[in-house]
């Protein structure tokens, strides 16, 4: 039998792999299990863009450009210039989901063995794509005490080599929610031009800032246009993340030429998706508007909770829709895995992801979790007297 | 200003690249222009497919698992078995169309530096995929004389060294239209055993087999269970190419659970898609019928006129819908290029696809062209006028 490749061995499973059987197991056994484990919002998608789906008229299911169809680049050229980026429909290819335009980014940018700075906590694909390509990452770490700043310009240069190539970031952050301010980003410019650095940006989140917080993008910077290269999705804005459609954007014309060759192989991102992706962009404001208020209420909601309860910390997050939070227990794998096997409250528990798998270092966040405010505000409630009264009942539970 | 990747650098460009913006010139000029140079079928898509994306009801577009929805697997599965594959639904990991599936087939299965054997011309965007995931492509030839049949035994263990790990065939053939024989395949299941390999079998264009010839997949073979990974996808078989929908399938339980953790990296394939890909499954035998009978049609067509043509030679292909042909010219690439840009016969020219683009090794190929019969027939024949016409014309026609 022929062996399965290094990469394949090496390469990270995803850190909720091992709790989704057990929570099968405890739907079946006819339990109720509260899912905070995964970035998968509840809230429905835009009618505009399910309509464009339904209305869509065509004969032939045919690829599309690789760079994606005219029409949708030039509508997301407007939506993006709207918010200040400056660019031209040649600075963006669309892709297959936010993974896509990360995995070309890295493929463009960066050679075997280059090193990619990133504040861990990070989304943990991040591992994954680097593996695929690769790239090794280089953690630095920021801390929950205050709320997972960016961590000091020094932190930084502490690791930078001659192999630093890309600092890789997440706007605001999955896991932590935390956003970057106008300072951090510009600390984040200076160095990627003292040390010729790309900045690579993921925005998926990008229409998630809350209390009226600003959200700032390296593209709003001037002197670094090639520098910077921004990762975005529909996946989260429109709540479509089975649509698999993101885009590349970079005004370094040389990326972009690369990268299409990248996007050349694989012939053509959806039709039918661009198709519904063109037709997002006339969400009406007030969607966001009512978005943006669900989501502050399920976390103000969610974190409050969390801070009554004894041993628990959870900073408020700007942005996003996930927390993560430090938990009076031995080990949040444990508890994890516990509370959806061994632990039930009237009949019901709660699915949270460790936050070990979103730590590039090892035995750090073994008390965290991270949480995605992804479910109904009475679910939420209820989740969290699962959570608290699990606590209270884990053998495995500290007492500081 | 950061450089870019060598991998970036080396990434082979699509073969028509070059041709892409005389076309469009062309046809900004007036100019008719037929166009035979891509695998985009005319073809139109089966109306159970379409319907179901009309009637698909939802509210979130959401991530499906990402080794694909389990309805879609079980009915895939009954095709598959139909077609005598013995699987089971955990065979198989839906992909984003065979490109993905065959990505992550030679990340799964390839170290960096090993290399794959392929009979070669082969589908040019085989080297892009090698470039992606560092794999060396050991081309061994196949020679137009004999209508491109696999390569003789002796000239696969010409190539077999240590790092070979695996043979990655594509059947019925894109670029050449040939559908291997029985013989042919035992022969493959034959050095796969001997030498331990991984047979990568590229099975898109499965359902394009002509003359009543029938279609062998490796899947048919006993013995050789952790051997063989097949490649499939929606976009030739439903006439779908812009749904980006594909599957990787094989028994051998480590490859599947190795490609999963690259599947669960990019969360997973288009959800609507899958829908749609169910409903496929429905399509009525009378659409297959009506297909194959015109692609036997057109393929008559095509071939026919070519090999009327002085000096040009054109196999008969078995399956696919596409011919390799040998035409009297210097060079296919000027030949292609100058068809476009300089001649017009009644303001009409055509796109074919210059030959060298599918050879791996240097100078092979100069003179042969690859068409794609994906236009109707009345066209067609047009476009074979043209051909005609431009190779009566061209200045650096060959006289043999």
């Amino acid at each position: 039998m022929p062996k399965i490749s290094n990469k394949g061995i090496y390469m990270p499973a995803s850190p909720i792999r091992k709790l989704t059987p057990i929570a099968e197991k405890a739907k079946k056994d006819g339990k109720k299990v509260y899912h905070l484990n995964i970035g998968q919002p509840d809230i429905e998608t835009p009618e505009v863009m399910l309509n464009a789906i339904k209305n869509a008229d065509f004969k032939v299911w045919a690829y599309t450009a690789s760079e994606g169809t005219e029409s949708y680049r030039n509508k997301l050229t407007e939506y993006y210039n709207n918010i200040n980026y400056n660019i031209t429909p040649e600075d963006i290819i669309v892709t297959s989901g936010g993974s896509e335009a990360l995995t070309i980014a890295m493929m463009t940018c960066l050679n075997p063995g280059d090193e990619a700075i990133i504040p861990e906590p990070f989304y943990a694909n991040y591992n994954a794509f680097a593996c695929q390509t690769d790239v090794v990452v280089r953690p630095i770490m920021s801390h929950i005490e205050n709320g997972f700043a960016l961590p000091p310009i020094t932190e930084f240069e502490k690791v930078i080599t001659l192999k630093t190539r890309a600092i890789i970031i997440c706007n605001p952050n999955n896991p932590t929610g935390y956003l970057y301010s106008q300072k951090e980003m510009e600390d984040l410019k200076m160095l990627a031009l003292k040390y010729d650095l790309y900045i690579i940006a993921d925005e998926a989140y990008r229409e998630f800032c809350y209390d009226g917080r600003k959200f700032i993008s390296p593209m709003h910077f001037e002197g670094i246009d090639d520098h910077v290269i921004v990762i975005d999705t529909v996946s989260k804005r429109y709540s479509a993340c089975g649509a698999r459609l993101g885009a590349l954007v970079t005004k370094n014309k040389e990326v972009i030429a690369t990268a299409m060759k990248f996007a050349q192989a694989r012939l053509s991102a959806g039709m039918l998706e661009q198709i519904a992706g063109e037709a997002a962009l006339d969400t009406p404001v007030e969607y966001f508007e009512e978005v943006s208020k669900e989501y502050t209420a399920r976390r103000d909601i969610l974190v409050d909770a969390l801070n009554k309860m004894e041993g628990v910390f959870c900073p408020v997050p700007g942005g996003a829709f996930y927390v993560v939070a430090s938990l009076p227990v031995d080990n949040a794998d444990k508890f994890c895995q516990w509370v959806l096997q061994d632990f039930t409250y009237e009949n019901q528990t709660v699915m949270i992801a460790p936050a070990t798998g979103f730590y590039a270092t090892e035995n750090k966040g073994v008390n965290q979790v991270r949480m995605a405010y992804v479910i109904n505000q009475k679910d939420l409630k209820a989740a969290m007297v699962c959570l608290e009264k699990a606590l209270e009942a884990y053998p495995g539970r500290l007492f500081v």
